[in-house]
């Protein structure tokens, strides 16, 4: 590999000061786009390697953002992310992304990692029962958390979610204005602030419609597609032949749809099913997914946009703030037979 | 805020040396399991952060991991990446995950970023047209490169992938047997290595059965489940008109699938659809897909293993490394009618 090049050699180089070389590596202001664009150019060149560990003891800022949610994996989360990704990009900032799995131990061990490679920022699905301290932990260490798709009760950060009880609303006021009566919830969890609200919202548009609620007509747990696959062979069996469902989430409501196929039955005809969150799928399913549009990319512009204004010492976004879902009337729902 | 807690104020506190204290939150094996814990324990009593960001100028590991794929949304990159996680976990190291949608640039910022932050090594599928020394960059800085699911001319760093050549050729024969003969290829691009080594296989099977290869069957390009749903018109006003889809993986074919059934067709009996990857949703699909197996979570497996034994020194894994994909028949392919 030879000798390290160090700034001296860019600089003398040049014919420009140590300083300038540096200020210009780390994208300061203060140096002209046209010499910065030339120092860069004459660093890559000689094969220099800028230090960020060394340069962020000097600076205040990593360029480290870290973002933890349930699972990355979840088209939900990865279309919050993708929006995250779009809105920080030409910022330069890097991203750390991680799975907590909804173990507290495991997100609090994120936050430790993110603190220890000195990261400017956390935002954060929190995992379910996420202790107010752990939010504490990064902000009052200088690191600024900002809460999506989940609360955390009695924590001021910046929260963006969607209006569950709202949404989940909207849906069963479909499903009762086609005529049905005996409406199943399939998937959710109470453990959740996002499930509790989702199954309130249920509960309330049944109860406004004089439709009384039947707990047995629950089926709680699925969040994926292979679980609500699965969740298929309860459904055609409670006793109570439920012609619709509410489902958790698009995923729960493809594998249901999934499931009533292999049964036997046409999901959309026999069936009418209703998703949750409007994913770039639910339009190409067969049958196209009557679904609530959750604003994900809503979510993930304005969380970045958050995370940034607090960077810059704004206060402003401070609080909860709901997104309000909007129905997207397709092909698995119909009338009442 | 209050004052910064020092190595010295734990070590005060617990009768210990400094440099104890140092080892014990550094993980060095010098120090016994249970005083490692009471400083541990200690340390975050008093609410001492490690600065990991200094302590990795003095020490050779940062234990940050880079992993960069083409988009960590797609569910055959995100079940390697499972695997990856799943067998690095233990070893506490942090993963820095990216997309690089395959730009060049982008995925070279990445490599750059991380030898910035003292990556140490980093597990790549390497974007289209990468050139051999953005590898020569990561490497020749001390930061081992593992390459994933393609193949880069002339590196010899440690490669595993699928034979895909092999893995098309068992989805062609597979249709071929069934009595198809008017087989198109569906998705995919030239431009990778696994592009090129599929169409090769399929062109190959075809040949060896003695049937004519007909450019014009090749509807190059997807490789979403939304492409896939797209392509369905093009593949259903082919002139040839096709009986059966040899496509590009399991995203598109289940794309492929929802179209062909929302022009009033029933993929698996009025046309034959296989996937590649044998990816989870796969199976309950309908109907369920006829695929190949790709070895994701093997593929995984080994590029964390070799990346934890470059780590170690060692250059066994060094070299081209293929899976044998196998076949998986289920609802999606029939005979001809």
């Amino acid at each position: 590999m030879g000798q390290k090049v160090k700034l001296s050699t860019i600089a003398d180089s040049l014919g420009l000061s140590t300083a300038t070389v540096s200020l210009a590596l780390r994208d300061s202001p203060l140096v002209a786009d046209a010499t910065r664009e030339r120092i860069k150019e004459q660093a890559q060149a000689l094969g220099y390697i800028y230090n960020r560990r060394a340069a962020s003891l000097r600076t205040s800022r990593s360029g480290i953002i870290g973002v933890v949610v349930h699972d990355i994996m979840n088209p939900f989360y990865a279309e919050i992310l993708r929006a995250i990704e779009s809105e920080l990009d030409r910022n330069r900032q890097t991203f750390i992304l991680s799975n907590h799995y909804d173990s507290v131990e495991k997100q609090r061990n994120f936050i430790e990692t993110l603190l220890q490679l000195g990261g400017d920022g956390v935002i954060m699905s929190p995992a379910i029962g996420t202790p107010k301290r752990d939010i504490e932990l990064a902000e009052d260490n200088g690191m600024p958390a900002i809460l999506i798709a989940r609360s955390v009760d009695d924590v001021p950060v910046p929260t963006y979610r969607g209006d569950d009880a709202y949404g989940i609303a909207l849906a069963t006021n479909h499903l009762i204005g086609l005529g049905h009566r005996c409406i199943a919830m399939v998937g959710g969890t109470d453990q959740t602030s996002t499930g509790r609200h989702r199954y309130q919202g249920y509960v309330q548009a049944l109860q406004k419609a004089n439709i009384k609620v039947d707990p047995d007509l629950r089926i709680p747990g699925p969040r994926t597609k292979q679980a609500g696959f699965e969740a298929a062979v309860n459904f055609l069996s409670l006793p109570q032949k439920p012609t619709a469902a509410v489902c958790w989430n698009d995923l729960v409501a493809i594998g249901l749809m999934n499931g009533i196929a292999r049964a036997g039955l046409v999901p959309g005809q026999d069936i009418s099913v209703t998703g949750y969150d409007d994913l770039e799928e639910a339009s190409i399913a067969t049958p196209s997914l009557t679904t609530v549009w959750n604003g994900q990319a809503e979510v993930g512009r304005m969380a970045a946009r958050a995370l940034l204004d607090k960077l810059n010492g704004s206060k402003d976004a401070d609080g909860l703030h709901l997104i309000r879902p909007e129905m997207r009337i397709r092909q698995s729902t119909s009338p009442l037979k």
